[in-house]
């Protein structure tokens, strides 16, 4: 017997543009917009089998699956995604969107601005996770999905999550909030602001204004990747990956690489700048920055939470120090307030912040089970 | 009646200069060199008074008191030492010393190479905290003193204090080792390499030989400061100083600072970008990351510290992320193994890794009472 075949094949990226103007949460306004996005799956008849999947940092609406020009350009999280999978694309409709703002096939910086003929650049507004769900919604109407059955995301994605059962409580019915923060720490935004710092003052960032001068802050972009990345592991992680192991057996007593660790780094780091855009990464960052949905109430995220009605797994992992546990632990508190249903699964997974990606058999299994859960 | 005078009042920085060629752990040689160091109090007759005080990354020789033309110039452990304080200057004889490569005096990247009449700039060797030991030996036997009544440091000062007891150890009767670790962790070692990086690929960096360039890189240092704070500071401290309060009450939805923790950030990066020198950091950072007495005992951290005869307290931080207590507590362990005598204070105090620094009543009566116990 053949091993079931529990694979995608090639999947299509799509664009859907919208020309009705976008009122941001800053008071810009983006005159219209693209979203690229991909689809798993078929909407039922009573369209109530969507899954929206929502990306973190460093990802894209590129979700499962591969492409047929790019074979090894898997989805980010493909090992999630898929026919037979946790989450069922035999069984669900599954939507990924690339959030606005990004370099990876929405509107985002390296757009060309309608009234100029040029890239936006650094007059591109500041988004946030609200515009995100906002910009989101739309696509959903356009795809005729009115009440997403559910919404997953990790990390960056979480906030996503979250965003929209309280800004479209009845379009969500529910949502899967992993390796989350309701809102960064000074800590998390210290990480990011050196991140941001690193960009804005390379040489080559001109201000924003880079895309026609023939260069890209490659040295700042790179250091913001390498400072993720330590933030993306957990300590004890690196040791175990990594240990005190010499490349070159012994000091070097010179800059070279001597620690494992440092050429991983810095292999990370170059390779990230090779491709991210640095206008995006300041703005995802500064997106990162901005949510707290209890900003509104006082700092009272209860407050805040008693918008939601849908149902909630809230996921967290022990080795992730950017957003440990006791994050969402907040998060489930608020809600148990609200009386809201929410599950809440803590996993000594060892992978740092990075496991929401992993495949942890007992993560896998937690999603699989509350997928199958889901009357549709 | 008066408070009675505990202030050193003005002090004087002295040069000593050694001739002699120094062998390094790298195997190069300093052909001459000189130590920058300050001296509180007075050498008793039989000698048995001495203490030296090792400084960590971003201090120097200046341990206490104030200079007759700088009077703003505070010495970096003034609330610890002088007549009357925890290490009281009218019972010991103090002497702060400047290590090899610093930027504050002792001979370094930017001292004039004998042989070309410039600035070493990216030749100065690679130093290890053994260099810095033999280099303070020198110093220690051209002051008259044989033994160290004790050698104390907090940080890379604390590696230095541990290195003095195997390299010398019947020339340290007690050693205080505070916030310290055996070894960098991977994530230590990662922290210092985004900051090599940082300032290694400022163009304004040449290689390391900017001084004849008439530039400085001014942006990479500060990039390596803002990682640096992130590390010295705990989670919670951040969280408690700065919280999530915003510079202009509301986000400014643009790259100026929003958020306090991030003022604090560039003032601390700006500031040390115009004193600090660059390739003393690159190599501090090296030192820091090589340091290891295991290593060369298959890792065995109780054989390492086997040569160790002195007495010892150690001192740790619960809220210190940097070296946190259990690094502190392997140490312990292997001196203990060892059947050495060992005090051991893990503090909760809430100032993370700077902790060492700060005025603590339960940290400061504890030196003072182990400094009170210590025989002459």
């Amino acid at each position: 017997m053949n091993a079931p075949d529990n694979n995608l094949g090639f999947v299509v990226a799509q664009k859907a543009r919208f020309d009705a103007p976008l009122r941001l949460k800053s008071g810009a306004e983006l005159p219209s917009f693209e979203l690229a996005y991909e689809t798993y799956g078929e909407l039922n008849a009573a369209r109530s089998n969507a899954v929206l999947v929502c990306h973190a940092l460093n990802a894209s609406h590129h979700v499962a699956g591969r492409y047929e020009t790019e074979k090894d350009n898997v989805g980010w999280w493909d090992n999630l995604v898929g026919p037979g999978k946790p989450l069922d694309t035999r069984r669900f409709f599954v939507v990924g969107s690339n959030y606005l703002g990004s370099c990876f096939g929405s509107t985002g910086p390296a757009s060309i601005h309608p009234a100029t003929g040029k890239p936006w650049g650094a007059d591109f507004p500041v988004v946030t996770v609200e515009d995100w769900v906002e910009a989101q919604a739309r696509l959903a109407e356009r795809l005729g999905i009115e009440r997403f059955a559910a919404v997953i995301g990790g990390s960056l994605g979480a906030m996503q999550a979250l965003q929209w059962t309280l800004s479209y409580p009845e379009r969500v019915r529910h949502a899967l909030v992993i390796a989350a923060a309701a809102r960064l720490s000074p800590q998390n935004i210290a990480f990011n602001e050196v991140a941001r710092q690193a960009i804005m003052t390379d040489p080559d960032f001109h201000g924003g204004h880079y895309y026609d001068k023939g260069v890209v802050p490659t040295r700042g972009l790179r250091i913001a990747r390498m400072i993720g990345h330590i933030t993306y592991l957990s300590g004890e992680a690196m040791a175990e990956k990594f240990g005190r192991l010499m490349r070159r057996g012994a000091p070097g007593f010179d800059f070279d690489i001597d620690f494992e660790i440092e050429s991983y780094l810095r292999y990370q780091g170059d390779k990230f700048s090779t491709y991210f855009d640095a206008n995006t990464y300041l703005r995802i960052t500064k997106a990162l920055d901005y949510f707290d949905p209890a900003a509104d109430f006082g700092g009272d995220l209860t407050k805040a939470l008693a918008r939601a009605t849908a149902a909630f797994l809230v996921v967290s992992f022990k080795s992730d120090w950017r957003f440990p546990p006791s994050r969402s632990r907040d998060i489930v508190r608020a809600l148990l307030d609200n009386r809201r249903i929410v599950s809440y699964l803590e996993l000594d997974a060892p992978g740092g912040h990075d496991a929401f990606l992993l495949e942890d058999e007992r993560y896998h299994a937690a999603l699989r089970s509350y997928f199958g859960n889901i009357e549709l």
